[in-house]
């Protein structure tokens, strides 16, 4: 694996799991009052659209990434919508 | 252009711009104390390394995709600091 391939795969991972502690915070306050719903809605619906790309395309980084994030980035848009 | 591009387009799209509705919320309200400094630094920090690998790779959409985001993910990172 070169440089170029490990900044990708450092990058993926930051992007994914960047998504917990937001996951952890709201749920600790039960409270959302200050998240965007429309950026999560967006956001859930464009990670969901790149599971679907990378299953085309058949490629496991794409997939494995956009499938943790949807499910983190769904959680919190589940959270906002039941403690708003 | 076929239907696998255009799904990739539009993720590409819809994950960066969903940003926006929060830099927008968050610079009305004045309030970021549901947002997870944490979330925002990781996320910043995966986006700026994607950035760097859509430079090594030359390609063109990871740049300027990682670029708009960088911009509005590191507005919102910069009122949490700012608002709390």
């Amino acid at each position: 694996m070169n440089i170029i391939e490990l900044i990708g795969i450092v990058a993926g991972i930051l992007t994914t799991v960047s998504f917990l502690p937001q996951v952890i915070k709201t749920w600790r306050y039960r409270s959302a009052k200050d998240l965007s719903l429309t950026m999560f809605i967006c956001f859930c619906l464009g990670v969901f659209l790149w599971l679907i790309y990378g299953i085309y395309v058949s490629s496991k980084p794409i997939i494995v990434a956009n499938f943790v994030t949807f499910i983190l980035a769904g959680t919190i848009l589940y959270f906002k919508i039941k403690y708003d």
